[in-house]
């Protein structure tokens, strides 16, 4: 019980190791932010690719009716360190690290209190509450709620900033809800979904196009390994998949022809390593555990939806790592 | 060109940080090898299952007719530094890094002297040629070789005797092959696969029983986290799922329950922390890139089959070093 | 040049592991301030310390005629995340990151902007500019000012509070300015120094108690690396010592007696490792490159006086990183 | 008690991040080894001068009457993978981890048995007692013996060949025995303390040269934490100083004029980077513990003496370490 405390002392909130995120904040405290390490000293910040993508994360880029203005306020990013503004009034980072801090608005703890001797089955209070004991904060999961993933997008955009830089772009979307494959056939089933007060899963894939060959690390840095990882750490994530992935029927001898390098059928990655094709990936998420038949209030019929700027930033954070060491950042310019 | 040189100076031949395994060696040189940081003084050392899983992984378990002797000889762990012998002549670790070499016996390098022009679809060829310059090893692929793994199996045992201390166990097992989900089915389906010199797709899943509630971390270094990146290091491993993973079938209202706690349908795993319940995971496993119809020689018919002591292996590895953390083993002794 | 950029991306922002604070800010900017990882939830916040650690760093606490209330002013603490209130108005860790913040007052750039084009001797001027190129902010030094170690001294106090509740504690202390080894004559010789427009160095001797034998790594983890690393870290440091540490003068029989263990003259530490004694090690801080005979304005005549909180902090960081791992914290509950 | 035993479960005999060293072995197993993970491929092994600074370790460069043969013979370097002999016979590192074993040779462990119950002042018998309990190998001290230095040896030489290439050279040497600075009076000290079956202090000094301006990491990672860090990891070290170490005498108007920048008294570092100017250090090593006087057999007078090429290692390994990440290697070709 008492060793139990240990798991707390390491920093699971930290991302990286060269471009190097570390994540505060709770849903219900102050605020929600984070400080990013590894922006070279020069690099401009572009304000308006996070605020879009913060709208994506916070499901508001969908809705209808809302005026930008509203939604700008509503996760406005504040500057700690790291920046200073160019003559041109725009941003630019000083090559120390980027505290920024996202405020929280209207919280109602009060909205919460029903939660506090609730375990909800699919979410973090149980296995939250075994770990941490009684100060465990039972108000939106702390740091499990998805509102921790607003920092994420925060860091991750400053991440595709630099990979830009580089030629490099990464497309993140929906592919798949329930087993609708067609995206025109999405809105109309998410919105029956939502009236049954019910949910479903969703897929969401990736593709990165501009990475040259031979990025990554064999062995057990695969570039595989960080992106699986990082996909995982995502709320709802099940399962990481890409080339081949969960195919089955597929025989040797329909994938690899002879001389056919770079691999096609390996979804940019041979080796563990970069084959200069564009790298694409998949992955799961599970239908959402908070249900309205359940819990009343709102909750999102597929939580895929949201996921896919936070898949976006997360490939951002793991490839400008690698890049950062690899250097190829210097390469190219 | 040069500058690439500088991904190598990082250090993907390790894993783990509290229970460590730094892997040496090549399939085509003295031998492969690896040092083990991390067993506390006075472990026994099992070489009874450290010998199995070596032949699981060599194929020559499944084998009709060799010789259990031929088997050993062929695998033989040379301690370096580490065990000392007890008094009834078992080995028990000191509490140093333990050190072993398991020699390569008839390598004939001859057999790949028409590798050195080749870049094989699927391999490791093009992407490490890539990387690392002419002095690229082409014998076997040097590190990308399943040869290197049998160095995971002999250092995931070690992990898995301290995980049977704190009686944790680890089950991996091949559940399909190709489309066939019937064990019994599996044989005559790769006798015709392997006569045909093609080669079929696979998955492991793993089933770990015993695991207390409440391990793991939040938010980036979720237990599912360390296990996908740990899988997707594995040769020829394409995807990772657990709970409901890619199955886009049930909606929340057919998963969760009120008050059903902990959940059965997340795999044993809720907010990034097990949850009490088996934790449950699956792999998937292209079709060998290696085909007879392509080289001649012999290759495996689905490359899943070795794979399976592998992921237990690795699987041992992530809990262990996991575990060394959270101290559990003093715990429950 | 280009490849220069990639020194910064690593996290040299970080210190610690299992215990870990990760430092931003600048001292013309916003403000400075940190993000703190492993405290464990419940833990009591004591800001009375904080608070004192706090004016001593700032000079504050020795300079007369200053009300309490400036003080605290000056360098308040705004916490961002990780602290809950507890009924009785206390702070107390909830288990997540404490992010905090401590702003800057009454900057005025143009006190700095003479800096632009000077590399003064015995800064990081130079050094930085070289490293960093046009965008290093001169205004101040930016991450090499002192102001930065406010930071470290509450993340340190932090530490020291862990450490409390495990009965051990730190003292820290001015033992030497120039020659001078008489705390009695300091003040006479330092306001003679300043004076002068001079500087001068001095040694800060720190005791550590209630440590139990065993704390620590052998070989290259020894608890007197981990302890120089973080001293030398302060800025104005230039070595480090323990046991006997540089004096040439005793012989070795004049040391170590047969059986006296442990060893008294082994400063705490013996083969990397607490020996259950007092831990003592001293650090010696250069003089102010600073003089106000070269740049005017007001300087410190002898930088250990500011650095001895400073001095306490790394230690307390340094132990507690090293206790969360070996989880001591529990035992002695 | 228990879990003391969970300090084991980090890496403490793993130095390095981007050019990696993995210690293992014991004086009184089969011998002491280690894996260097981050040469580059291509990289030329100089056997020659690991057999230099192997017998300057070993103290037998100094000693008279032995033959050439016999040294080398007496730590012969066994390589076990990661490198391939070229055409010229020349050992070239092929990229992957380079493995080594230095077998013992004629141990007698029956020479240790009277160590079973002894726990010697200033060793680490007691210490190591404490944490590892009964499976600590009482025989020559394990890890804690001298012999261990012969893997950093090795390491130290593959890193210092890698900066040759950058045209980075570093010096080390014996400067000061007890209070004598006067080299050529050093043997007959050391023969007269050796007569005594005394042992007195020494002092190693470093000076590095060709290191470019800007080299190292502000705040946490300063290039003299490293450093620091690697010397106080040497047995029997006690202290390190650069620049004005602990010399309190000048005042600061004597150390800095305005305008000389590169600062000549800041030991080649500025603000935690290189300056350009030669990078000097030293470190204080105490007496040896094991003397004549108490436990007959041969020991060092002063194992300041056969630290010197320690030392040099371990700077080697540092330098090659950050260079690794900044790529400079690259540059400057």
């Amino acid at each position: 019980m008492k060793c139990k405390k240990t798991t707390e002392s390491t920093s699971p909130n930290r991302f990286g190791t060269h471009f190097c995120f570390t994540s505060f904040g709770e849903s219900h405290g102050i605020g929600v932010g984070g400080v990013v390490d590894g922006m070279p000293a020069g690099t401009p910040v572009d304000i308006v690719s996070i605020r879009t993508a913060l709208e994506e994360r916070s499901g508001r880029r969908q809705a209808a009716g809302t005026s930008p203005r509203a939604r700008v306020e509503d996760d406005e990013v504040e500057w700690l360190s790291g920046v200073i503004q160019a003559e041109d009034g725009s941003l630019v980072a000083t090559g120390t690290p980027l505290a920024f801090l996202i405020r929280n608005h209207h919280q109602r703890p009060e909205d919460y209190d029903w939660l506090r001797d609730t375990n909800r089955p699919g979410h973090a209070d149980y296995t939250y509450r075994t770990k941490y004991g009684r100060y465990y904060d039972y108000r939106g999961g702390g740091r499990a709620s998805a509102r921790e993933t607003a920092a994420r997008v925060v860091a991750g955009e400053l991440a595709a900033g630099l990979l830009l830089q580089q030629h490099i772009s990464i497309e993140a979307r929906l592919t798949q809800v329930g087993l609708e494959t067609d995206p025109e056939r999405f809105d109309p089933l998410l919105r029956e979904i939502q009236a049954a007060g019910d949910s479903i899963g969703g897929i969401v894939s990736c593709t990165i196009t501009g990475l040259p060959a031979g990025i990554g690390e064999p062995l057990f840095d695969k570039i595989q390994c960080r992106l699986a990882a990082a996909m995982l750490s995502i709320n709802g994530c099940k399962g990481f998949a890409y080339g081949t992935g969960f195919d089955m029927r597929p025989r040797g001898s329909e994938l690899y022809h002879a001389g056919e390098v770079p691999c096609p059928a390996s979804g940019g990655i041979e080796g563990g390593l970069t084959n200069g094709l564009p790298l694409t990936f998949c992955c799961a998420f599970k239908p959402a555990a908070t249900l309205t038949q359940l819990y009343g209030g709102r909750h999102d019929a597929c939580i895929a939806v949201r996921a896919v700027p936070v898949v976006r930033a997360m490939t951002a954070l793991v490839l400008q790592d690698i890049l950062s060491m690899t250097n190829t950042t210097h390469h190219d310019q």
